[in-house]
Parts: C-alpha cells; sequence; structure tokens
C-alpha cells in the first residue's frame, strides 16, 4: 500500500503497473512534478516562455530527447512512471493513456515543473488546514484573465489553484509559500474570484470544488497545469502531459526548493 | 555626472558614449546584469545550460534574435549601452570594444543574467561592509574546480566572486544572500580557498585582488562571469559578453528580485 512514508521509487514502481486517483499525500518531503514534452523544434520556446512566466511554469528538470530518466527520477522513466497522462495533437486532446509509450516520439523534450504539492506540506507543518485536502478532494484550478507573457508560439490563460484561508491565516500562508519560488510561490491573488475571470468558484476547469468556509479567503497561485492551457491555446503538434493532480513523483526533497 | 542616484536610462545613455571603469554603485536599487548573446542555433543549449546552473546563471530577460530592446531597459539597445563587450570567436577573446555593433549578427540571441551588484546593496543594508569597495577596486573573481551541469556544448568551470567578511557576519552575509536566489543567491563555498582549485586568492582571474583584513574570512558567491569561462571552454563561433563589472544597468528594482 502507498503512503506518505513510501519512497518515491516506490510510487513510481507501483503507479508504473497501478491507477491511483492522486499522488497527493504520498512519499512526503519528495517533489512531484509536472510534465509537459513538447517536440524538439519546439523546446527552446517552451523553456523561454517557463523563463519568462516562473511562477505558473517554475521548471525544476528537463529530459532532452531520447533521455528518458535522470537524477530527478533514478531508474524511472517519464514515459511509464506517471499515473496517468494526455495527449494534445494541434491543441485538443486526444488521449489519456496509463502510459505514454504509445505516443512518444524520439524527438519529445520532456520539461519537469514544480507542483504546488510541495508548498502545501509547509501549510500543513504551519498549522495551515487544506480544505480540499479534509474534503478528500483534488484542489481546485480555474483557468483566469492573466494572461501569460508570450515566447514563440506559447502564450494563453494562467491557470490558479484556490486554497480557502482562514482570513487570520492568510498572512501565513503567503510568507510561508513565498519560501518556494520554484513551486509556484506567493499567491497570485487574494480574495474575489471575478477580478481575475473566475465567474463561479463552484464551477472549476481542472480538479473538483470544495465547499469554502466561513471566514475563509479564497487564495489563488499559479498552477502547473498552465502549460496545458497554453498548449490547448498554442497548438503544438503533439504535446503529452500528465493529468491534473496524478504527478510524477520525484527523488528531489522539497527542503531543497525551500528559500532562505 | 553619474552616481548613486542616476536613473538606468541616465546611466545607459552616458555609457553609450563614454568609457566607466565600472558600474558598481550606479543606479542604486535597480538591477545590474551580465550579458552573452549567442548565435540562435545554441540558444537553447545555453538555456537549457542556465536552467541547469541556476546559481552562476540566473536569467532574468532573453532577447531574441532581431530584438535589441525590451521592458527590462526601456529606449535602450544592448548592443551599445553596456559600458564594454568582449567578443569570443571560437572561445578566444578577439575584440573588446565599446560598442557591439561592428560584430553583432542578427541571429544572436541575447541572455541578461543576474548580478552580485543586486545582493551587495543588500548586505550594505544591513551593516556588512565590502573590502572591495572600501578599497576602491572590482570584486576579485575565480575559476574553480566546482563543475557545471553541461546542457549540449555548454560546460566547463564555475566562476565565483569573493568577499572577505567578519567573522560574526557570516551567518548574516548567507542569511541576506539566500534571499536573493535570482541573483546568485546564498555563497557556493566559505572558507579555504583551495578547496575549491583556487591556489592563490591574491591572483584572480578577473576583476582585482583584494586585501583580506584580519579576522574575515573569504566567502565565494557563484558569479555571473561564469558563462564567460564556459563560452572558452565550449568554444561557440561567436558569443558576445559584457566586461566584467561594466553591466547592463536595468529598470529592474532590486527588491523585485527579493524573497520571501
Amino acid at each position: 500500500m502507498l503512503g506518505a512514508s513510501s519512497t518515491p521509487a516506490q510510487v513510481r514502481a507501483y503507479v508504473r503497473e497501478h491507477p491511483v486517483r492522486s499522488t497527493a499525500g504520498l512519499a512526503r518531503g519528495f517533489m512531484q512534478a509536472n510534465l509537459l514534452a513538447v517536440p524538439q523544434r519546439h523546446a527552446f520556446d517552451f523553456l523561454l516562455f517557463a523563463q519568462r512566466n516562473p511562477k505558473p511554469c517554475p521548471i525544476v528538470g528537463v529530459l532532452e530527447a531520447g533521455q528518458y530518466s535522470s537524477p530527478l527520477l533514478p531508474g524511472g522513466d517519464i514515459r511509464t512512471d506517471v499515473p496517468g497522462y494526455r495527449v494534445f495533437a494541434e491543441g485538443q486532446l486526444v488521449a489519456e493513456p496509463a502510459d505514454a509509450l504509445a505516443h512518444w516520439r524520439e524527438d519529445l523534450v520532456g520539461f519537469l515543473i514544480g507542483c504546488s504539492f510541495t508548498f502545501e506540506t509547509a501549510l500543513a507543518d504551519n498549522g495551515i488546514a487544506l480544505a480540499h485536502i479534509e474534503q478528500g478532494r483534488n484542489v481546485p484550478m480555474y483557468r483566469t484573465n492573466i494572461a501569460t507573457e508570450r515566447a514563440g508560439i506559447f502564450g494563453g490563460p494562467m491557470v490558479v489553484s484556490m486554497r480557502p484561508i482562514p482570513a487570520a491565516q492568510v498572512a501565513d500562508a503567503v510568507r510561508v509559500t513565498s519560501r518556494y519560488p520554484q513551486v509556484h510561490g506567493a499567491p497570485v491573488h487574494v480574495g474575489n474570484p471575478e477580478e481575475i475571470g473566475i465567474g463561479d468558484v463552484s464551477q472549476p476547469d481542472f480538479g473538483e470544488a470544495v465547499d469554502i468556509p466561513a471566514g475563509h479567503i479564497p487564495v489563488f497561485w499559479a498552477c502547473g497545469v498552465t502549460p496545458q492551457a497554453v498548449v490547448m491555446d498554442s497548438c503544438p503538434e503533439l504535446a503529452i502531459t500528465h493529468q491534473p493532480g496524478k504527478m510524477l513523483v520525484t527523488d528531489a526533497r522539497d527542503v531543497d526548493y525551500q528559500v532562505p
């Protein structure tokens, strides 16, 4: 059985063979990553897009064309070790396979992008309860009217994740997450969802809705699902991503991404 | 006359026409940047090199091929607004012109890299005196035996800058600089220079030697001159850089690079 004390290698080996609902809470203390793979000819554009949009797209590792493993996943394989994949052709979702072997190409460059699960551990350690975990749901994510900065073919809206935070703890939540600039860092918005183009907070574009308890304020962080929204808008010939909430569990430690 | 209260635009306009010894201390509060420009066909490799080596090569901006200005230097031109340039052909230094107009090519991609001048302001604000400034010299920089992580054609030794710090303030210097991960962050080494391959601290490879006062410990930070050492080792057909200490003064504010 997988759990908080599983090693990253154990999680990767398990999800290679079995479905899981989400990797949240598994291999506690180790960094989980979003995946985006695009053909080599778009790789500079995407790496530049990430450099220009570090809050939604903090790059924590790059697997060059033909490379399937790295020190972030020793003995692993990015084509099989994510619990679920999405395949986009010309921006259209065409498949959601359990492994990406049948869709992978030799010229794909794989980008691993930091995930907010890292700072959620830090929030919990600082006494800030997370509603989606208490309610047993995936975190809700939304397309916003916040534009990313374009690079080459890549551009589109920023996706954010939302966590309801008690008013008295909003400042703590900002302080704690700002210490993790490589995993989305401080929030991009606090309060009124409409100001960032979210019409109905109970209808997330990705993940699951959560109830906002009385006295809580919705707080929004840049989200590593942004590349998927950008792929839908930018239409590269092929892109392979993880399914939201089903992350690549790496051997990097959360604490390595903490400053100061 | 240029000084701490000059605006970035004033500094850029002045150095376009006049030589200066160094940009240290000019336009206080604004970020200064290292420059490396390489042909487009090497741009992905270099951006990946920077992603893999964020301490020596924190990218703060990228000017794509044919682009000479950006919001970091409104109205400016990267071909003229650095006080002094270096031109490398196949890894060999072939010219040190006052402007780069005669050497620039349409296919060059310009990378702006964070500079330790940003955290020096923060060190001074925190009561930590800087020996090279008190002694009226450029900061000493050294090639080390610390290898960078390779990407494509780019690889080579890390270059570090050294500042003597009073033993009682070493912890403060670490704490303060670690809040600036995009401008080299925390030191890479504290103490014995020989351990990182520096045989004689009085003979820097770049910049000028400083005297180490009694009771001070040499502290070493990753340095934005690293790309120049890497170019010398990696031999791209053409590379254009700033001259060490003569930086591009940008309109970005130092405080924008501070976490948390």
